[in-house]
């Protein structure tokens, strides 16, 4: 794992020939290599032989392989395998299902399945509203993914995918009560995704898309945000665009601008990008230029990219041209989702007055923070080694949490931005500067502001069914026979 | 919920006008109905009006109504809802997920999610196999219902089938720790039911069918068997028909009988009916007979249901035709998975010495054991209130458990009998009596016993992909990186 100071514990599990090979000469070798063995644990222990675990701290995963291939040369010895606490917190999976209560006898048993189950089986058929007071339906989410685009890590397919769905299903429990679970499909086309998702609707309350690669993500949102009654929400997309709203609402305060009178360049034009600047768009900001690596999107060029005919068409109203380096000029912000270092200090200085970066590009930014630093008034990226990481996980729970208690139909873009606003408001006036304009993911208050305004603006919109009561105790309150 | 004496506890939410209406009045009214109040809940209290709970135990279902009826008749009271135990055992849903380990830092976030998890989805997407030690998959099952044929009400659709297999995700977590997510689907088509189904394979390690109509059944499972790399399990077929032939193992040696000698009857030719039959041949019955409304199915007849040509052709060797009344007679077992009442008294005096009797229509069996019992050895139904319950529930949970163990790539003939064996064998030969030829779905050696045998059997059978020591304690030792 990586540790604070950035090391990694590995467990080599050797099986030790006595007669051939020595506790010393295994010590000396991972000694000599800069391993620093902080345990010995004995798994089994024969005549001839003796099965130990050897736990080594390493500076990184090179240093691991190092470690593992010479300790694999020792004659004697047989590595068995290695672990760390990375992998070893996987084993069997991050999650796992769980009764609300026992069946502790016979009576338990009648009521939760037959025959007692009938009754509620049929009060659901007489009324299929209930089935979102009386099943799972009305607390779970369905974290779909084809393993197409799994962080930066590209088409790794669905089983590799999983661990992070899996962990995704984590913090939807953890910070929000929600009830997600991670599925995983065997099938990248499109239609049959829309199938296969269509029909689970029965089980699950909302749908959080992850990790699909556009195109096909912007088809399968749209195909079923529509043909659905529950919210569908792709997260590499709005999560996304929500948060760096959320933080550019900050950041703005900080250099006193308003996003009207605003210059935004957006490095990117794939999923994020396109859902970042349709926020923007709402939000009030009237010159946005899209910039991907053959230049400026401009409405006197077509592309074959549909997507991008759509952007062209609605941003860049002085029809600015050029590479990066040249749109870039006079920008207040600068918004990357694209690659490394593809933003050049030299650009940083060519942008206008106290300019704001947003270099997302994951692990390594468009920008360093140290690089940057000389030009920029505000600065945020993707990670948590630096202020101002803009994560997801800040929108997600609290997005799902309100659209769930609302039982809201969709997720609207109004929905969105208030999330934004909400994110944005959790950091107070008085703590507001340029290394501080996002709350942490740890932040206690950020699932129910984000609730809170998700709730009223799906009031907003027309798409809640259902009055929450904010206070609301008694959950036999939402049984109606 | 049907208490031990039958009765039901019913939840009224009232709100009283206090002006209009009295306690004494709402008190006699319903005494006056012989319903009894056992408690009184203030939920809240205005000056003018007050909301209570009255808990009231009435008969069933029918007192329930009219005690609801007359309430709602008296002035200045408003009836919120009424609610009981089984309604209130089922808010919000009866199963959650859960966080193996909890988040609690940075450091766990960085290892559970980004960017940590990136070095597990690699190892993965490296070796796919890592999928079973490395995700949810090893112990995870899906519960999956197209609601087509839920216990005895019928189609009653998806939504309304979602309590029967969530109480089913309960049972497999609660007797056999496996963790099972009930997913019902928004489509009846077999062929979209296969594709789904594949499509959901990389998550799960197993496929458990539930409650779907014959002759679809059939068609789903034989594909789903044939194109997926995990076992899958269709329990209204196999379940059934492994607990039957278990309880039939013990009933022969109660009546001094071999299944080879006996003239078996099964009364009833859908799924579960020809799926007892394999099992009966495949243990070495050699005269089994099926009946349908029409009367015995006979090789020299053709019928429309494929399944019925393949089961004439399979059975009845000596041709008998005719209704049930005629081929019952001088037969040893009569075995019913049909309808109530079918099986007369008259029936069962025809047989021939020592009748063993399994009627297993629920909730009313093909003939009530009161009717039979002068003239049977032994008799079984699917119900709790008679000695000797056929239940599901003593299969499907060490079935998987074996299955997932030993990760069975399916699930063979062989592995079924192991398990009706097992199941059996839990029955001591001092504790067999014709009044308990079956243990209870209580007894905690159930799921081992059929565990350990599905595991031997798949071994034999050359379909287990794992070898499973079953004292191994250390889970570290199935990762290899």
């Amino acid at each position: 794992m990586a540790t604070a100071g950035g090391n990694l514990n590995i467990i080599l599990r050797l099986e030790i020939d006595k007669e051939k090979a020595t506790f010393g000469r295994i010590a000396t070798l991972i000694n000599g290599l800069n391993g620093d063995i902080i345990a010995i644990d004995v798994i089994s222990e024969g005549k001839s032989h003796t099965i130990r675990d050897f736990t080594v701290t390493v500076f990184d995963q090179e240093h691991s392989d190092l470690v593992v291939r010479e300790v694999r040369s020792i004659t004697g010895v047989k590595l068995h395998h290695v672990s760390d606490r990375t992998f070893l917190v996987h084993l069997g999976g991050k999650i796992e299902t769980r009764l609300k209560t026992p069946i502790k006898n016979r009576d338990d048993l009648s009521r939760v399945y037959t025959p007692g189950v009938a009754r509620v089986c049929t009060a659901i058929h007489n009324d299929e509203s209930l089935a979102n007071s009386l099943t799972i339906k009305r607390n779970t989410v369905a974290v779909i993914s084809d393993g197409s685009a799994v962080l930066g890590l590209g088409n790794i397919g669905p089983k590799a995918a999983m661990p992070v769905m899996e962990g995704k299903a984590m913090l939807f429990k953890q910070l929000a009560n929600i009830d997600a679970f991670p599925i995983c499909l065997n099938t990248q086309d499109p239609e049959e995704i829309i199938n296969v998702v269509k029909a689970l609707e029965p089980t699950f309350g909302g749908i959080n898309l992850e990790d699909i690669a556009s195109p096909h993500c912007f088809e399968i949102e749209r195909r079923l945000s529509e043909e659905l009654d529950i919210p569908v929400f792709h997260d590499d997309q709005h999560g996304t665009a929500v948060v760096i709203l959320a933080g550019l609402f900050n950041a703005l305060k900080v250099v006193e601008k308003t996003l009207e009178d605003c210059k935004v360049v957006i490095c990117g034009i794939g999923a994020a990008g396109i859902a970042c600047t349709k926020m923007l768009l709402r939000a009030g900001a009237k010159n946005v230029i899209g910039v991907d690596k053959k230049g400026a999107l401009v409405k006197t060029k077509t592309y074959e990219n549909q997507q991008w005919n759509w952007y062209a068409e609605n941003t860049n109203p002085y029809e600015e041209e050029g590479l990066l380096s040249e749109v870039i000029k006079g920008a207040d912000i600068f918004i990357g989702v694209s690659g490394p270092g593809v933003l050049k200090a030299e650009d940083v200085k060519n942008m206008g007055r106290d300019p704001i970066v947003f270099a997302m590009a994951n692990p390594t930014p468009e920008i360093l923070p140290e690089v940057a630093k000389p030009y920029v008034s505000v600065m945020a990226t993707g990670r948590s080694d630096y202020p101002n990481q803009i994560n997801n996980v800040l929108c997600f729970p609290g997005m799902f949490r309100g659209a769930l208690d609302c039982r809201a139909s969709e997720i609207t873009e109004d929905m969105k931005l208030a999330a934004a606003k909400a994110i944005a408001s959790t950091v107070k006036e008085s703590e507001l500067n340029a290394d501080y304009i996002i709350p942490s993911v740890f932040n206690e208050k950020v699932v129910d502001k984000v609730r809170r305004a998700v709730i009223d603006a799906a009031h907003e919109s027309g798409v809640a069914r259902k009055e929450y009561s904010l206070s609301m105790k008694n959950p036999a309150d939402e049984v109606f026979m």
